[in-house]
């Protein structure tokens, strides 16, 4: 199964069991710094030496860099144009280090997908979604709500 | 109850029931732009006049955006300087739009703390972590855990 262009996506296009998997992003140390110095200054994510020299063996991604990589691969190649805002995420965990040089893509599976009687147009997608490294190791994964306009609503 | 500098904070210093209040921070509209063209480019994060025209009536944050401002917020006020890995977070809910002009802040409460037996000179401290607006409004909640080192392992 494969989704429409995002401009013609509509809740019909994500049944139970569909599944997507996006493109690749390599992650830089200049993207890794660049985003902790901002939001998560902790020495393992801003001081590469003391990294290296340290059990991590190297600067690691914050985890929360970490979920807005994913956000990106996510909305490129899964979420209709007409967006989807989420009530949230349960269960997220980091699972791997996430480094530079690293190569990682997202693996999103559509678990639920419901009609809400009181909010007409629009329904629930329910999706797991992994972020998965060049070896094949899971570095991410989270179960995530979003809601989608239908396609009668974006006139489609 | 008050937290030590962030040099001299290890686990012990986080019983239960610690409440930990941050500073605010403003949220500006030029950062919404910056985050979401990055890494969650839908039309409500990075299209102020299509946003203002819409339901929303203007910009609102990337949730995602939400969860990096609250790292840095709990970084600065809670965590130690040696750092604290986490394993994940449960329980995310985006509850309140954020806009730009919201002055935001992070009040953090200490639900469980204990040593774990397998990995002896650090403890787990799981906390509930509320994003709260100027109107007092909670924009976002999570529960979350840290890894966080013992007097005896920092050398304190």
């Amino acid at each position: 199964m494969t989704l429409p262009p995002a401009a013609q996506r509509a809740f019909e296009d994500y049944p139970v069991g569909l599944k997507v998997v996006s493109k690749t992003h390599t992650v830089t140390e200049k993207e890794i710094l660049e985003f902790a110095k901002e939001f998560d200054p902790q020495w393992f994510h801003i001081d590469p030496a003391r990294a290296a020299a340290s059990d991590f063996g190297g600067l690691i991604a914050s985890g929360w860099h970490t979920c807005a990589m994913c956000m990106r691969l996510f909305f490129n190649e899964f979420l209709p144009e007409a967006g989807a805002l989420s009530p949230g995420v349960d269960e997220l965990r980091w699972r791997a280090l996430v480094r530079p040089g690293d190569v990682i893509h997202v693996e999103v599976t559509v678990q639920d997908a419901r009609i809400t009687q009181s909010r007409p147009g629009r329904g629930v997608v329910s999706t797991y979604i992994e972020v998965i490294n060049q070896r094949g190791d899971v570095a991410m994964s989270f179960k995530a709500a979003n809601f989608i306009l239908t396609r009668a609503a974006i006139g489609g």
